[in-house]
């Protein structure tokens, strides 16, 4: 099984590393950027037989993501034989 | 309009990052974990009356991926004003 677990900073928090890619966006001449968030893409690979997405969640509890200031979302991708 | 961009790494890359998530999961008790990657998340919103998705490429390729380790995916979200 794989899994897709996507951390990004609650609204509201403080994003140094986005405002810094907006900034470079916007040297670069990319206007009409409204606004830049900066996240992180856990990519999961699980043996078959184990416990699946409440696992995921402990995971993410745990250490994957720091819930007082962000949020996370689990997305199942695929079995694991067939990789994008 | 709002996009994602997914940022990971090419297969082949070592990945000292998810090689350190996957080494604390075990350690938290998390087994039948066999592969972990780790990858940025880039949320950007942009002006209603920019021009979408080739300007979004031409950033990836410019700025907010280094194409020769990393593979890069944009995913159209929504319109500016329904947040999720």
């Amino acid at each position: 099984m794989k899994y897709r677990v996507h951390v990004t900073l609650k609204s509201g928090v403080l994003d140094p590393q986005g405002k810094a890619i907006h900034h470079a966006l916007e040297g670069l001449g990319f206007d009409g950027v409204r606004d830049v968030r900066a996240g992180k893409l856990i990519e999961l690979e699980l043996e078959d037989d184990s416990a699946g997405e409440g696992d995921i969640d402990q995971m993410c509890r745990k250490l994957l993501a720091n819930t007082v200031i962000e949020n996370y979302r689990i997305e199942k991708v695929e079995a694991a034989g067939q990789r994008s």
